[in-house]
């Protein structure tokens, strides 16, 4: 029995993709074309996210601040680069109150020009360094065309701006955020990911170069999760951010820049969700527990309320559904939610001194006793729910993973079905315009320290350079 | 010994506020006009808010959303109060990438719009109500005059938004925040605050009535700190939120709204703080205790990692300082940034089986046997500074407040100290616009069910109706 109100995953995944953001009310359309609402499903979600990340930068030795939402254009236009990648999509802000402004003001796209300039100011001398910030807040892109969590005008993300002495030291930064993003793909958001280089045509506008972690969906195509930028001291010159050094001899400083947005949600959704709607990963999952009573009595309620008190004192989060709905419909709930555990109390249960636990992923129910350690039981099933979500995942990946070694081999696979394809490539960007041409095909990222799978380049045939992993990508 | 630093706060108050936000690298002017930077030390202070002020919403049955930063002009103007309140002070968005946009957007100076929007299309029946959501954000109003925290362009508030099924539920709503916001200030803020209704002039553009909370600074100035706003069914009416109510007839709902914002952090500083800076209550210190090692022998590490080991056990947040620097060096700084307890470990005192402990409000140095039960002393320590900062705070609130009978008594009081006046008032709008002729005097609120004092206006003689609250604001 299938969730009526979602188109399965299988007839149409992008139909399938908007009925489960809409069904698990994670988030709504609004009146303000390409932004959406999330609903209090979704941005609890990504409250959890932020909690989660949070902890991991500052163990990483990095504190929160808040800039203007605001930039003036002239200091956006300060690095040339960025500006170029930015312009086309930005949202001006020309008159405030009733005036009409003298410079225009554009809505962040990203913050790197307000950091800078922050920079410039407060960074004196190399006992300043390193300074380590970072802001969750809301950026906006002028897209065309949107898709919930995925891409639209207006996202929520973390930036993470860091300045520092040496190159070294922000190299060293910019690998350590791009792990820290690795480890909480795989260990919270249960989804594998490579991760490598960007190439010079994929990377940041601004960049020296960009680290990048990369997902493939359930239906193989690619989703960019998270990037790591270094900019070596491009910004320290275009924004003057000078320091004395140890010699007492003024220097440019360093600097990364790093981020990761609402789109996780999107990919949470189209790697471990189905047809009844959202599953989430246990370690993610706002409520991971929820306990529905069959029936009212007395001796049901009495045992909910032991369970559910059990749990919360081993600081487990749990929901009670005790609302007038049929349990077949509190069932359906808890599934369309992605809630990972459901326990089910019930009185022809009670009668066998039993209770009855169902996995969302896999929708096993399995039957417990009603005297079983239920903290230690529920810990653990919560623990397999999470690593299986892994491995299902990660080996779905690995299904839809290919090697190609000509075009021809690039095309067959794509046509066929999509996925991750390792292909060796030389390094001309015509070559990379020319993998374009079949079905969007773009390099994802290139592997670094990795073994060639051939000599030659997957396009030209001329000599190879680069491992390079390719994709289409949302 | 004050803080070089620091004007003197009965020197020059506005100075002495800006010296203190400054020092305390609580925020930073920023190359956007109106709009400031929140430096590490600042935005922690509003994490910790947040942290809080959230638990309670939750508590009262509130879940956090969050809707899109543009609101479209014809979105903007169905409530014809509220545009009339709001289009001075907008910022409006006219180009989205290279076009220019058919209709022009402005940036939220506010949300009642977006979340009427919202519960136009999601309210179908009395089953759908109440929705009680809140989001935190940043809004923007296109203010001339800025000062850091009490009045920039753009600001970090919690707006909550709840629609409800009858007038009754929507009221008892709007009582319950301003007691939520009350508690709030009082218990962790340590600051007292005078509750009651605005007047009509004073009111929220399109609430049927706005409650307010009050507090006065050191100097005997206002500051409206958070406001709670009953609708009635105007904005129902506006964006047409119709529900099946339990006769199976169409209804109209009722809403509120409340919002508190980062002008709180103005207020910690205007009425606790001192020449040395940042004075900060514990409850709402991010980090309410310090360690400082005097010296670097063994004796000296061993015991300050031994008292961070049993702080950090019993959940009391600690920070070491084991930089460098000089002893009195860091005293002022842990002085200036506001930390409510410092502990000071140093080989002479160790000699004699001591540590010292020094109270931030009021300096006090206290000796303590070195094999006290550390925990127990520093949690009442803590008690003590949170139970009188509230009575330092409310004793001057109660020798800054008057009586007036007539309108010389205000003026006289308003010369000489400024602070809370209370006087009889007869409902008429050209009274209060006598009383904002002196020094810019307006109602802070009326005092509901409270004893009048009088049976005349203040102002023209005539019968009373209502006791109020008068001051010179921020």
């Amino acid at each position: 029995m299938k969730n009526e109100k979602i188109t399965s995953r299988e007839v149409d995944f992008g139909k399938w993709y908007t009925d489960v953001v809409r069904a698990a009310h994670l988030a709504s359309y609004s009146s303000v074309k390409g932004c959406i609402i999330f609903e209090p499903n979704g941005y609890a979600l990504w409250e959890k996210m932020q909690s989660v990340m949070d902890g991991m930068f500052r163990e990483t030795g990095h504190s929160n601040v808040y800039m203007p939402l605001l930039i003036p254009e002239s200091l956006l236009q300060k690095e040339s680069e960025l500006i170029e990648g930015f312009a086309p999509e930005v949202a001006w802000v020309t008159q405030g109150g009733e005036k009409k402004l003298e410079e225009r003001l554009c809505i962040r796209p990203t913050s790197e020009t307000l950091f800078s300039d922050y920079y410039h100011n407060v960074v004196k001398s190399y006992r300043d360094l390193p300074l380590k910030y970072n802001q969750w807040c809301s950026v906006m892109r002028w897209e065309k065309e949107t898709r919930p969590f995925l891409r639209s005008r207006e996202f929520l993300w973390q930036e993470g701006h860091t300045v520092h002495e040496t190159r070294e030291e922000a190299e060293e930064e910019t690998k350590q955020m791009l792990h820290v993003y690795e480890t909480f793909f795989k260990d919270y958001l249960a989804i594998p990911v490579i991760t490598g280089k960007k190439t010079e045509k994929e990377k940041f506008a601004g960049a020296e170069y960009s680290l990048t972690v990369e997902a493939l969906m359930y239906n193989g195509i690619a989703l960019q999760s998270g990037t790591s930028h270094f900019f070596g001291d491009k910004f320290a010159r275009a924004y003057d951010i000078r320091f004395k050094d140890r010699n007492n001899q003024d220097a440019y400083c360093y600097q990364t820049s790093w981020g990761t947005t609402t789109r996780m949600i999107g990919a949470l959704i189209m790697v471990h969700s189905d047809d009844n709607g959202l599953v989430l990963p246990p370690k993610i999952a706002p409520v991971p527990v929820t306990i529905i009573p069959i029936g009212e009595s007395d001796e049901v309620m009495e045992q909910v309320d032991r369970i559910c008190h059990l749990l919360k004192e081993a600081k487990i989060k749990v929901s009670v559904d005790d609302s007038k709905k049929s349990p077949g419909f509190k069932f359906a709930e808890a599934e369309v939610k992605g809630i990972p555990l459901r326990i089910e109390v019930g009185e022809r249960d009670l009668k066998n001194k039993k209770i009855t636990m169902v996995r969302r992923d896999t929708r096993e129910k399995i039957s417990y006793d009603l005297d079983c350690d239920i903290v230690a039981e529920v810990t653990s099933l919560l623990d397999t729910i999470q690593s299986d979500m892994y491995q299902r995942a990660l080996k779905r990946r690995e299904d839809l993973t290919f090697e190609a070694h000509n075009l021809e081999e690039v095309k067959e696979i794509m046509d066929k079905q999509p996925g991750f394809i390792h292909a060796m490539w030389c390094g001309d960007p015509a070559c990379e315009a020319k993998m374009k041409e079949i079905r969007g095909t773009k390099s994802r990222c290139i592997l670094e320290n990795a073994k060639a799978i051939d000599d030659h380049c997957v396009v030209c045939g001329k000599k190879a350079k680069h491992h390079v992993v390719w994709g289409i990508q949302y």
